[in-house]
């Protein structure tokens, strides 16, 4: 048994992650859901892919990783009992009006999935016809690349479940703001809530862009930016969409299939949004005329509702995890930006173990907050 | 006092200001609020400005004389201690990117003025910086024609204030569905509703887009057809927008502000649709399109809401409102499509008045359910 | 390839299992959707755990079918590539401050589960420490039996994905109000829609409380009344309720846990609710009241929301399933009051080998409606 | 034109009654609207009448003349063009199941009016019979003291209807989130936001119960704590609730009723709740049991929505509003419990008055906050 007590601020996949993974291995945690955070988890179309994604360097080695690590992690939380809870791997299907853009990416993506071991599945070149048999309502336009082992989850659902996980473990969660964390005595910290002191060995704040408020009456710099989201989520009464891929054009944009009719599109990027959690009349007009541009047949969906969630950019589009130099029990786990459902349950479990002593090689290539 | 008794199907515009109409010449009446009815008028903007309209003929006689109407009917629910209830003339502002549209309408609007007595106040042409002191998120593009007698008011307020206008006067308010209308002995009628029999010496059947549905078993045909619209509501946080006048292009679309910052923008005019409300990504996405055009200055606005109703369009764009021919003592009050805010009190009080034999003018000039 | 053409009205649990029952025989199957029906179906808890109910006689046999059945029909779907959809078998848990309660109905619960074969699971009763680990929030003054094999299912989700599988099948799904039911010519029916007419060989009524409204017209009485059940959606955040099962006191109260913490209480049962589906201060209270009386470890629960059903109830608390007398190819399919969910899949399926002239037992037991 | 440069911290009424203070005196006001507060004012139920509340001493005084000052208030915005936006005088009722407590108070109360100019109205003692003729829905049980001048107002009405004539006199609104507040130089304060600093000769910190929140770093302590109002709005459809009065037993528990037949009851009052605004299901159950304890009338009331406010407790139930000792700049405009709406626009011009070295002596009776 560990006899670290840790506290976790934020109750978003990063935080819950890391609560999760610290106490499976036996540490004494309290995770302090602060209303100020999980918003970007709670309103996250939930694409396990990383193989289709445009990124590369330092962030797609943690963002395959973190879709490598998925499996295991569900049997994890699945040995406690808590069943999957709408997962599926219905695939990946990039698609494009032009050939050309597809013959472009077809090595790379080929290459990641033979890297990726059994997870990512099979690559496959299908036509328009394959396309429309897999994703029906999409233009007939569109030929793709389609990658079997493409998975997709409900932030929300993962977040709780990862949450009562931890919880099942011993956690405490304590839904309370924190006002402010101070330094105790040499090696320790306070967590000033509404309700009173939290005193730690070690705190992380995972609070996502909120996090610098956390950090900076301690003259730490944490280099997140907020960044709005919205994403609109429709419905195909009668339409067993439980087989459907996610979709992925050569934008921002994607598509995401869930259980029941339900497809989430989306989202907006909005740089320089702050922290404002709207639906926008701009915002939504983008959303649906990108998704109807790309499938036509989803004109006479309904529209079901749109979640709008405020993601943590790291400066460098990396995520900012790790402990802050010359800060000794003070952490950090945000800046994921779009990828914190792949990334989240790797990250936090990797944050966990180099809290408790052990090797985490996985943060190495990170940036931390900084002190001033 | 008057011995009659009536019962009134629907609880929408059309059906409580026929009852409204009956309880205060003293008559019997059973308000019969079916579920089947009534989404028109809550889903309604609320645009009373009838001079600007694009219709002629008989339509626009009745619409021009239900605008003009609207002081002494608002003035008669005042009297019972109902307040105006968001009722505001703050103007309707036409507009167009095109001087010559405006030119080509201008004397006909002057017209309908000067006819109109002092409801419709004054008009004035406006160029690009009035029109946008008028209404600040319109483009810079637009010069205008400014009525400043329009007026708005939310529909599902006015519905219930009608309604409980009625009920105050003795109306009986019954919140069942309607099975099936049967004649009863020679000379009235039996509706049998969910919860048993009605029997009354007339009934109106006011319920919408539905009312076919209920005289069809009757060999009675009613020329009227759904028309589905989509009308979204924003909010300019922070706005003072009970001034702002309704704008009108020359489209359907136009947008009524409210108090408080809301702005409703709309709405579709979905011909086909059946019987079916609901919001789809098709028609919001063109909601806003159009108003984002037209206003660029609601792009930040917040989405708050998306309202459907489903209006009863009359196949000669009149409204379908008197006694059935051969049926003596079964009425229809409906087919309004668009129109029935501005035409519902009056008409409404034209149908009671007929009811009990007194003169209604305004009907000579509408079509009827027709035996078939 | 059969080659009937039938329509079945309504798109609760009762219309799409007959449609599918249809469809997968071969038969040309339309399915009018009616937007009046599927409300008792939608705000359905989805218990299907017939051995602890208190019903006996022919509505038990048809109860304990319905159960029985439910690993077939899920089968069944399931090689359709629709996924289980949150059906959970968490057991059903009878619960009572008087020990003498359980004592007096343990012996006919024994032999209910012997009779269901394997499909029940196991009896066990339960002290109150068992009772507390079985579902945490419940009080510690109460002992139990637990039945492993009890289940329950969102009667959305089941519904919506029985449709999709009808339509993966051939049926057609036309979302449309229906205005009248006529005879057409010596053996065929005319189904009046508000797009148009569609003529078939058979019809089946399966419009829930609404039925009455569509046979009255053709001299048909059919003896059901809607009764309006409101049922409330708490939240244990952070809590795995996915292994907990329903709860049975011995009144008709009960509470169904979902994953994601999710918890439905209720409900209510108002007879002489009409159609008026409404949440209502009362109802609202009473359902929290014998909640928290019950489990008062929900007293912090989350309140999400409150779904309200108009459940058709027989006169006689019996289906009303199969073909009218003297009106050859009109059939019904309705009368479940609560028990639609686990009745509907095996009598959807009986109804329509009826149709088809394959035999149905399961019919015989049930009146049918009647001609005046 | 005055040349201080003043920020206000918060979007509740506390915040923008200060904002529009500044504003009309000329000042340089940026309102910055944090998501963080502004919850309680938007969940209010909005009485307007101290006198029949059991308050006495400084809160009392304070109480009354933020009730009596209304009608100025109301005027200022009306002169901006800001219409009153659903404020009614339509009477306060107190009642009781036993006289005694009426006549324990009824001198009281008649002082306290002939105190209040005419705002207040007069005074009447009423018998069960003119109970209900004021509040139908009320118990028969019930006698009463009604005081005709007492109002109600919507909070979010009010408070958006107070930013706005803030903005339209010139105030800047800034919808961010604070992440500190730090001296600059000897007598300014910086104002750090997500979106960058604001530098000011002034800062007034009227973020509600978060308020300790942004003071602790600045060591300053903020006696206020949180507590918790769950109130439900009912609707009583086709009833003209519009000049029902506000009803209030001797218990914490109310009801307003708007125009349009909704009434507001509650409210919960949860001291030690933390800063989590949630609706529960024993607060839930709460509210409706007391509600329909008083008013049986409303058991048949639609349930529309709950809204749930985190009131700033000051610790002696005090304001705390003015300078902060030892911080020259420094205000602080919060503590109001449940009592916001009243106080909040004759003492946001009594600090507005005070920054700007007017005098106020409203403010004198009242603790600040203080440095540690």
């Amino acid at each position: 048994m560990n006899t670290m007590k840790i506290a976790v601020i934020g109750g978003g996949i990063a935080g819950v992650t890391t609560a999760y993974g610290l106490a499976r291995r036996g540490a004494t945690v309290t995770l302090i859901d602060d209303a100020a955070s999980g918003q970007a988890t709670a309103a996250s179309a939930g694409i396990i892919a990383p193989w289709v994604s445009s990124s590369s360097g330092a962030f797609y080695e943690a963002y395959s990783a973190g879709g490598n690590y998925y499996p295991e992690f569900l049997a994890g939380l699945h040995d406690l009992g808590i069943p999957e809870l709408g997962y599926r791997r219905s695939g990946a299907l990039m698609v494009s009006r032009d050939d050309a853009e597809l013959d472009a990416v077809e090595d790379r993506v080929a290459q990641r999935i033979a890297e990726s071991g059994s997870v990512a599945g099979t690559l496959e070149r299908v036509d328009s016809t394959q396309v429309n048999e897999l994703f029906p309502a999409l233009s007939t336009e569109l030929t793709g690349l389609y990658v079997s082992g493409g998975g997709r989850v409900d932030g929300r659902v993962l977040r709780n479940a990862t949450l009562s996980a931890a919880v099942l473990l011993g956690a405490e969660h304590c839904e309370d703001a924190v006002i402010a964390i101070n330094p105790l005595g040499d090696t320790g910290w306070r967590v000033q809530t509404m309700r009173g002191p939290i005193d730690v060995d070690s705190v992380v704040v995972a609070a996502g862009a909120r996090t610098p408020e956390l950090l900076l009456p301690l003259d730490v710099n944490c280099a997140v930016s907020p960044q709005r989201g919205q994403i609109t989520h429709l419905n195909l009464r009668g339409v067993n969409t439980s087989q459907w891929p996610t979709v992925h054009p050569f934008t921002p944009n994607y598509m995401t299939p869930f259980d029941d009719g339900r497809i989430a599109v989306g989202a907006t990027r909005e740089t320089g949004s702050g922290y404002d959690p709207r639906v926008t009349a701009a915002g939504q007009m983008q959303v649906l005329r990108d998704a109807l541009d790309l499938a036509p047949g989803l004109a006479d969906a309904t529209v079901i509702e749109t979640r709008v969630g405020i993601r943590p950019m790291g400066d460098d589009n990396l995520p900012i995890a790790g402990e802050v130099p010359d800060r000794s029990g003070l952490w950090t786990m945000t800046g994921y930006g779009a990828g914190g459902l792949t990334l989240g349950p790797l990250l936090g479990d990797a944050v966990a173990r180099s809290i408790l002593g052990d090797p985490a090689p996985e943060l190495t290539a990170f940036p931390t907050a900084t002190p001033m």
